[in-house]
This record gives C-alpha cells, structure tokens and sequence, in this order.
C-alpha cells in the first residue's frame, strides 16, 4: 500500500504512513486473502485486490472523520485533527484515486464497477443518515445504514475474488453473501461493544452513538421492551434529552437483556456464513475463514 | 449523465442536477467526442468517457469549492453554499464514484487506470500548492500547478480516446500531447481573463487570483520585468500586501505588456496543438478539434 508514491508530495506519503500506522484489524483485506485462496485465485491480483478494500476503506473513514469532526481514531489523532479541513478532503480524494488504481491492476473490469457501486452505495448510506426523517421502520432503517456502512465493503472483499477469478455464478453468489453476512454482524458487534467495551478498548467514551443520536441495534431492541419506546427513540434521535436521562438510559441498555438478544442476531449471520462455506473447497484458509467469522462476534465480549 | 439513480438519495440526484445545469462550457467531454469520432471510436464508448470526464471534473470543483469557501460557480450557488460540509464531501465523493463507474463501462482498463492517476495528479497539485513554500522557479511552479488543474484532464480527455480504441503508440501519443496543450492554452487564457474580463461574466471580482495570493502567468510575466519583481512576488504569495497596493497592482498587471505576452505563450501551445493534428484524419471532427483549439485563446479576449 505504501509502494510508488514517487513524485507526489511528500505530506501525502506522511499523510497515509500515518494512517496506516495506526493498524487497525485489516480484517476486510485478510478476509479477501483467505478466500481468494481459498479459490485458487492468483495471489498478485488478491494482494492488489485487498490492498484497494483497505485503500477504499481508509479513504472514507478519513472524510467520515472529518465530517463528524472525530479528533481520534484507533487511539491516534485523525488527520482533520493534525491538518485543515481542506487538506484533509484533498487526501481522503488521493486515496480514492490510489485504490481505483490498485483494483485496476486486477485486472478485472467487473471488480472496478463493483468498487464504484460499493462507493455510491457507502455515500448513500451517508447521505441518507443526513437527510433522514424519523423513519417508519426503525430497525429496517439500521439493517439499511450498515449495509451501507460496512455490510457492502465486505461483500466485495469476498465477491470480489470470486469475479477476479472468474468464477462461476454459484461461487460469486455464496461469496458475496458470506461477506455480507460477516460484515453485518461485524457491525452489530462494533454497535454491542459501543455500549459494553471499556472506554480505553473502544477509543471513544460509552455509548457515544447514543450521544450523537445514533440508535443502533441494542438500543433499538431495548427500546422494543420500553411501553414509551416510540416516543424515546424519537427524543433520543433528536437529541432532546438531557444529559442525566441519557447516561441512566446508556446504563439500561448495557446491562439488559437487549445487548444478548442483538449478540444472538449477530451470532445467528455467522452461522449462516459458516454453513454457506461448506461448498467451498476444503482448505486450511476455509478453515481459517471460519474461525474469523467466528472471531468476528466473540472479540472482546 | 443523470440516468440511473435508482435507488439512490434523491438528494444527490438534486445536487447533481443543480451542478449539471449551470451548464459550463463542456470543453473537455465535446474535445474527447471530436477526437474519438476523428479516430473512428465507437460512440457508445466515447460518451461513457465523456460523460466520466465531464464527472470527474465536477466532483473535483465541488471539493474544490468547499475547501475555498467559494459561494459561486458560474453564477449560480455551489453546493457548499446550500448544504453542510459533511453532505457537500459526500456528494463529490458520489460523483468521483459515478465517474469510476463510467470509466469501467467503457471497457478499457488502460483508461480507468489514466483516469485514476489523473485525479491523484490534481489532487498532488493542490496538495503541493497548500504545503508549498517559495519555490525556486515561479514560472515551473506555475506550470506544474495548471498542468495538474487543467492540463492533465485535458489529456486524458484525448488520449483517453486513443486508448479506449486501441490506437498505436504514435497516435496516443499525439492525442495525449494534443490534448495537453490545448489545456495549458486554456488555463492561461482563463488566468488572463482574470484580469482582463469584465466581472460579469467571469462570475468574479477582477484579479481574484492574485487577492488570494496566487500568482498567475500575466502577473510572473508583469514582475519579470519589475525591478523588485521577486520580493513583490513574496509578498503577494504571503498576503503581505495592502488593499491600495494590491489594486494599484492588479491595475497595473491589466494594462501591461504582460498580458500580451501571456497569450502569445498561449497561442503557442493551441499552434503546436494544430500542427499536431496534421498527421490525424482529415475528417470534419478534425477540422472543428481546430476550431476548439483556436477558440480557446480568442473567447471573451
């Protein structure tokens, strides 16, 4: 990823070093490895493949930062923290440009339009969460949103090998599916531990969706149990309540009975994920595949 | 360009609406037409790569606009005038999508390639001139800065062309040096116009340019031949100059040879651009690919 940034300026090497630094799981691009060889896929084009996923994903995390005005991300300062607003844009748009050129090399033409739609389909999701009314279907709405947000980067990580190999329908369709599945209850988990990780783990204080009006799955699921529940679901989307109310409702929801119920749902995509992989191949990284699925709703818990 | 938003946010259908209708010259799309028809292209591809050219040119103004706080673009609001940063970011970033998208349908990999590292040569352009100290050469500066605004786009333009219909090396070649020059020719001009256009239609107060501290071809030219030429410059790029000063200046730039001298330069590049259209088909696209070349120095002059 940090390869042939020969002629560019110096600030976007150190901008990317930086962000690259910080790790992060590289879970999208390690999921894409293994099922790419899973499939017999070359490995020049997995690589190139991965490293657009992580390239895609890392650009719209730096203008997901600066729009929410985020000073952290995996405990080390964001770049719209250290930098303006407009370099900031400036780099997120480098970055876009630098994965559409590493899924190019692929090879694939079918791999580029499903990068492009991964890309309108992520900024959807956005756009939508900033438009939005109260919508009818609170829990449809969420299932919505991490499509959007990380359900569909998933999807490509896996379907992706799948069209770069050329495989067939069948293998494309249980790919593209098992990466969503994966990536939904990714999601769900990420939304779980927003209420029961430490702060320090997290890197953000507890329940901070809550605090941006952001309800989730374990809120919504509460909120299910809750006879006002309609009613809070729209102060809360709205922030009009204050600020005691809220830190007692962030306590609620995290030592109810919702935090397991939505585990349950989580627990319930990986399984399917689990079973839809055995059709594959029978190698170590199908095994290996398995035990990241797995991995996925027991992190932290 | 508007066809299918299925699905989509109807709020990014509006703003795209809304940036497509202020209509704009369509310079660069009707180049890319001319030359693939030249060319004998297959016109469904050459409007895929029009129209992702014409995409990718607005996505980089909308960041553009947003990041210069400018409140217009050829007289009617930007987006960033209506709408918050975050769905402003957004929306550029669903447009650089849209243009990938199109790029892919073309079918060339070569040209979605270009077309990514065209957009990471206009975004290092910017980069380099938010991070740029006082450079060595201002005249090299300023030329690398418009070959990155404007020129480069312009290239792909046409040797986008040459690329999507499998031209020879001589012929890309042609295309792509073709296409640079009318670039740079039309990026001068429009730095002359800065000066010289009545503010109206330019859509701008006069001398804009340098009231931001960026130093144009006509003012390097105009402080070439001024005795203290080199630490004016300095205390123009740095804003360390008065409003009395600065108009005295602008003035004084308007009236001067330097203008004239600007466009020779200019009219330079459209001349080698002709030339270079001697050994391409005597086809009528050809003849009005002159035409364009010529109208590029002579508009509103």
């Amino acid at each position: 990823m940090m390869r042939s940034f020969d002629g560019h300026h110096p600030s976007l090497g150190k901008a990317l070093s930086h962000l690259l630094s910080s790790g992060g799981k590289r879970i999208r691009p390690t999921v894409a490895i293994l099922a790419g060889k899973m499939l017999d896929v070359e490995m020049e084009h997995l690589i190139l493949h991965a490293a657009a996923i992580e390239m895609l994903h890392t650009a719209t995390l730096v203008h997901d930062d600066l729009i929410d005005g985020a000073m952290l991300r995996r405990g080390i300062p964001t770049l719209n923290a250290r930098w303006s607003a407009g370099a900031t844009v400036l780099t997120g748009d480098y970055i876009f440009a630098r994965a559409a050129h590493l899924a190019a090399q692929t090879g694939s033409l079918e791999l580029i339009e499903s990068f492009a739609s991964t890309l309108m389909t992520i900024v959807n999701g956005e756009i939508t969460q900033l438009f939005e009314l109260e919508p009818d279907d609170l829990q449809q709405s969420y299932y919505d949103r991490i499509y959007a947000k990380t359900a569909s980067l998933f999807e490509i990580s896996t379907a992706g090998v799948a069209l770069i190999g050329g495989c067939d329908d069948e293998t494309y369709e249980t790919m593209r599916t098992f990466g969503h599945h994966i990536g939904v209850a990714f999601q769900i988990v990420d939304d779980i531990l927003d209420f029961t990780g430490d702060q320090e783990s997290v890197g953000k204080p507890v329940g901070s969706d809550l605090r941006q009006g952001l309800l989730t799955l374990p809120t919504l699921l509460y909120l299910e149990q809750h006879e006002d529940g309609r009613n809070l679901a729209r102060s809360l989307r709205e922030k009009e309540i204050d600020e005691l109310e809220l830190e007692q409702l962030i306590d609620a929801v995290r030592t109810s009975p919702a935090i397991g119920l939505a585990l349950q749902k989580a627990e319930r995509f990986t399984q399917q994920g689990e079973e839809l992989l055995t059709n594959m191949p029978a190698t170590p990284e199908r095994g290996a595949l398995i035990e990241i699925a797995r991995y996925v709703v027991r992190r932290n818990l």
